[in-house]
């Protein structure tokens, strides 16, 4: 069967029962180098909080540094005080295509899905503040950091930055075709492949406001030319 | 300035204070067509469940059929159990494209993103749970209900189908440029603008284990052709 399904968790392996992969698992690894490919390819996560014994997930920046997720926001958001008040659930996930099968029971995605929890650390000193945005805007916008101005003491005072361990991790990739059962397969009943799903980033647009004779930046035109 | 944020809440408006957008708030309207729109042009979605107290986010498929979100899952599945005890969250969010700004305080993301809150409601009636993989189906896959065979008894009693109402939901979009400060935009210092971001659709990829003699269907190929 064509179709892969992996399990990476971190060491210490799976430190609580929720970061193992329960459904659908064909083998687990503890690749480490997997889940940070994943992280690293992302753009945005969900990030997911309880407020009030509610869940509620929001779409926010990250970036990694070795071990350590960086997620930042204004530090009046309800969101980011409840962040620190309990344990966070950060799902980062790419999805790589629609899977057809020949039976509706079957259909798919293709997908790549690293989920971090942990209780998020509020970044206190300067040095940590500061280079926690590094990594978050580079992350995002890979050669900005040297390129743009960075942030005064004003714009860091409204801006909270966490820190989220990884050790308590896990990566689900699928790939390949449908799991169709034999007899439909043999009885042949309906188209059965995979869709295939990529990003693309479109040609630059220099704000309306960008003065007259800039040439586009390497760094943006280069991550244009990159991909995908 | 160009960029646009906008806050949608479905009549009753904003039932809850937390399906109100509070931070970045521009405007609202009451526009429940583009709230559906967001939800449409998704693919997939992300659910966040309590689970002992922490929150936990997966990656899900689901469809919408009037004020009614589908989500599916194994009966087994944890997550499914645990949304049926509290209330869950779903977000569906589409990258448009990242904001390079002149300062790094102000770099940002352009991005549709809907959330709605809401108890989720397990469907019991074997008509509404046929309905609800249906509406599911062809929104992972549209066209596929009537090209692959439907669920089997067998099949329908592993499946859990579950209903949120649209009642407490909120859409907030951003797009446009930059929101840089006016002594960095007079000083020139760095370059502005938006790179653009879409999801493209490779060539379909016919199974390993499809019989020769296999046209593309027509609903594979159109959404092939469609877009992004």
């Amino acid at each position: 069967m064509p179709k892969t399904l992996v399990a990476v968790t971190r060491s210490p392996l799976s430190p609580t029962p929720r970061s193992t992969i329960k459904r659908g698992r064909k083998r687990a690894v503890t690749d480490r180098a997997a889940l940070d490919a994943v992280l690293d390819a992302g753009l945005i996560c969900h990030l997911s909080v309880v407020i009030d014994g509610s869940p509620v997930v929001l779409p926010t920046g990250y970036g990694r540094d070795g071990d350590t997720l960086y997620l930042h926001g204004s530090t009046g958001a309800l969101s980011l005080r409840s962040a620190l008040d309990n344990e966070v659930c950060v799902a980062v996930t790419l999805l790589d295509g629609i899977v057809y099968a020949r039976s509706v029971f079957h259909f798919s995605a293709n997908y790549r899905s690293a989920v971090v929890h942990g209780h998020a650390r509020l970044v206190e000193s300067a040095e940590e503040r500061l280079h926690g945005l590094k990594v978050l805007t580079e992350h995002m916008a890979p050669g900005s950091w040297n390129h743009s101005r960075e942030p005064n003491a004003k714009e860091l005072a409204k801006t909270a930055v966490l820190a989220l361990s990884l050790d308590e991790a896990a990566l689900k990739v699928r790939t390949g075709g449908p799991g169709d059962e034999p007899e439909d397969i043999s009885d042949n009943l309906a188209w059965a492949g995979v869709l295939p799903l990529t990003q693309q980033w479109g040609a630059p647009q220099p704000s309306d406001d960008l003065a007259p004779g800039w040439e586009i930046p390497a760094h943006v035109m280069d991550r244009y030319a990159s991909r995908g």
